[in-house]
């Protein structure tokens, strides 16, 4: 799946300029090639200009380019980066009642995962988890599926059949105190093997992981062998691929590492001592570190997805991003359905904003109360920006810049009439007289997959509402 | 506007039986007369058996009564009732950055309030969220204005015309200190005439009451002196009416109640002292009440609207609905836009359920601690009959129970077929071997307006979806 024209696409882009600062590029021409990498970005540009001034610089003729104009209320914003999800785990999202992690992951998920050994019934959730995933605006999605080769490869098919950029990792986990027999890989060398049939597979549908790459995924401490992480430790040095696991997501389960793992300084330690603690690793949650587990993370240069929804619904605790970034710690968003409740990264940057004003409320009055909580423009950088930093793409998306390729959503806004009626789609009420700083955090508060009209992946048209 | 034929509703309803738990009322058959009261609910009972058992008994002819079927996989639900909200602030939802209280009140809420003084602005304001609460299953709205009579009443008009229940108050505020001299009420006496003013329009309007009531509304203290708190307290008592203000929302807030009025012992005790702590009182917030202020508010029977979006988006605080209840308080819930970000109380019940958890977070593992969640029955129960308390309609409306009214709203789920395509809109996806708890679930994570296919109010149809 690859664009085959060059494309213009024109009228206002926002991203963020920096972590603290969104961008607005008002009446802006984007012109991306048939790669789908963006090769012209020109502000204040119409298209007779881009016409006139752009094309010959490229080599482009107007008959032969396709072009996208953005209504005036509209705006096009980098397509959202989920750092951590349960491919596997869609079908439960909002179905957790009291539990916390440990009997969460025994109730709900081991009997859901285990079901998907099926590939016809993997199949069928990981079209909805990808289709439902692409049409809020994840165009990068960091995966895990189930511990089955099949059923992760078919995860891996869909990506690429669907055109949504991901990560995709088979879960290992062959501890037998922790998990269950009927859910369990059969040895530290079968999972070896089986990791390594599926990064095979994907080195086979996308020989350059141009679109999809696979992740090395020791599911979590708890659930594998010393033995099994000093494997995957090894074949990430060996293959230099990236790898995602938890960390310090709930009290209980640190103090079960620490019960299973006595000679580990602490939870971190068991990652580093296993060759796991590398520039290429996702650390999930990372809601209770030490500040020598975060020191250790960021000499690593390690890197952290929030799971605000996810954190907040099992009752795990409060992420402190700020604090995080203090660290030198690159931190992007995960939906970690089904953890968390919602597939979308947009609600996960609000819940993101909400969560640091409870991290903020313990806090005593002053500066340091003020700047722990997470500004709009700094969730919507963990959503696209902060999240190609963790995923190791920073060079490629997370922006509209010269070089980068073009993962973009267009975002559509209501807009009430003079009589009060709405017209278009959606909770975001635009009555006329806002700025666009305020037209983004209406859209941040009250947006939905509504407003994502239409989501390109490298260039490519992979989601258009209907 | 009145059901002028007796309807027979079949299908799937749930409400909830106690605070604790939902009950499942499937295949079941609900008659409203065509004055909107329910008279029959009779369980495991389909259109002929209705035909032949019920309609006898209630004196109905089959050819004289509208028939509304579900289908399987959708349900009745009560309609949700929106305990606090400001009407005239909706254009600002999702606007505060990082302000908190008493500083957004200055730089977002006051100017736009004194502009909705044009009441051509006011029913365009007014029409949208209407409107828009209407939609995402609000029968019931407890509506703050602005400070101007003729807009106060454009809200009370529309309402009655759009068919939505709705307490409507004429917000009440004189303190110079603390109101801007563009938007204060002149004078004591001013406030009085102008609240009575807005209660003749109301009766005018709607004699009984039946759909539309004035509430007396004193802003919240700093706003109002104390003899226009004197004055609104003298007005309750002599026409009985519903009152509703703010309380302990924010500790600024606090201190500032503090040095206002000195001679109070606590927050609540103003409101006590001019009279305005009753059975009928409405107290938005509670977040940061005291023992004995708490125990006051019990004595006196008045109520708390829990507004989570709200008190997170604000930081206001996290407050306690489980200690409010161990009180022996009744607690509703309130969307408070445009301090909470959303019109949609599902929102707020989501959000009842994750700012519990961030109060648990806060407290030692143990029983304390689990009690302290929320549950997804517990928080259905806020959006519907614990707002029904805490508005004083509770032997009219909140469940479905003969002789109460028909507030209902028809709840459709999507479902993923066996390809992975969702058939339906919105995000609750239904793999189909879901049970009815495990959907309801579902629904609280993940529901929106579009879930919300069809809207009652006193068995009149007030919204659908196209």
């Amino acid at each position: 799946m690859a664009g085959t024209k060059n494309q213009l696409f024109m009228g206002n882009f926002i991203h963020s300029k920096t972590r603290e600062e969104l961008e607005y590029l008002i009446n802006t021409a984007v012109c991306v090639d048939a790669k789908g990498v963006i090769v012209a970005v020109e502000r204040g540009c119409d298209r007779e200009t881009a016409e006139r001034t752009l094309y010959p610089r490229l080599g482009w003729k107007a008959g032969e380019v396709d072009v996208n104009v953005c209504g005036d209320g509209d705006f096009f914003f980098p397509g959202f980066i989920d750092t951590h999800l349960h491919a596997s785990q869609y079908p439960n999202v909002g179905i957790f009642g009291k539990s916390t992690l440990l009997d969460w992951l025994n109730t709900y998920t081991f009997p859901l995962e285990a079901k998907l050994g099926d590939e016809k019934l993997a199949r069928r959730v990981y079209t909805a988890v990808v289709r439902k995933t692409l049409s809020h605006g994840t165009t990068t999605a960091c995966y895990y599926a189930t511990r089955h080769v099949g059923s992760t490869n078919v995860l891996a098919d869909l990506c690429l059949e669907l055109g949504q950029r991901a990560l995709v990792g088979r879960v290992c986990m062959d501890e037998a105190s922790m998990c269950p027999d009927f859910y369990r890989d059969e040895s530290p060398e079968w999972a070896l093997e089986a990791t390594k049939a599926c990064i095979a597979h994907i080195k086979g549908i996308d020989p350059d992981y141009a679109r999809v790459k696979p992740v090395i995924t020791p599911r979590f401490a708890p659930s594998c062998t010393s033995q099994v992480m000093r494997l995957m430790g090894a074949l990430q040095k060996e293959m230099d691929l990236p790898v995602q696991t938890h960390i310090s997501e709930n009290t209980s389960e640190i103090a079960l590492v620490k019960s299973l793992f006595p000679e580990s300084k602490h939870y971190t330690d068991v990652y580093d001592t296993h060759g796991l603690l590398t520039e290429k690793t996702i650390l999930a949650h990372g809601v209770h570190l030490s500040e020598e587990e975060a020191t250790l993370i960021s000499e690593r240069k390690a890197k952290v997805s929030h799971c605000p929804s996810s954190n907040s619904s099992i009752t795990s605790g409060a992420a402190r991003v700020r604090w995080l970034w203090d660290k030198g710690i690159e931190v992007g968003l995960g939906t970690d359905m089904s953890g968390g409740y919602s597939p979308s990264v947009l609600e996960n940057a609000r819940q993101a904003n909400l969560v640091s004003r409870h991290v903020a409320m313990g806090i005593p009055d002053g500066e340091e109360k003020e700047r722990t909580k997470l500004t709009v423009d700094e969730v919507l950088y963990l959503a696209t920006r902060g999240g190609a930093n963790v995923v190791g793409m920073e060079d490629k998306i997370g922006a509209f810049e010269v070089g980068k390729e073009f993962d973009a959503i267009q975002v559509g806004l209501g807009a009430i009439d003079e009589e009060g009626i709405l017209r278009g789609e959606g909770n975001v009420d635009i009555f006329g007289w806002e700025n666009w700083e305020e037209k983004v955090a209406k859209w941040l508060f009250n947006g939905d997959d509504r407003n994502c009209k239409k989501v390109w992946v490298k260039g490519v048209l992979v989601h258009e509402r209907k």
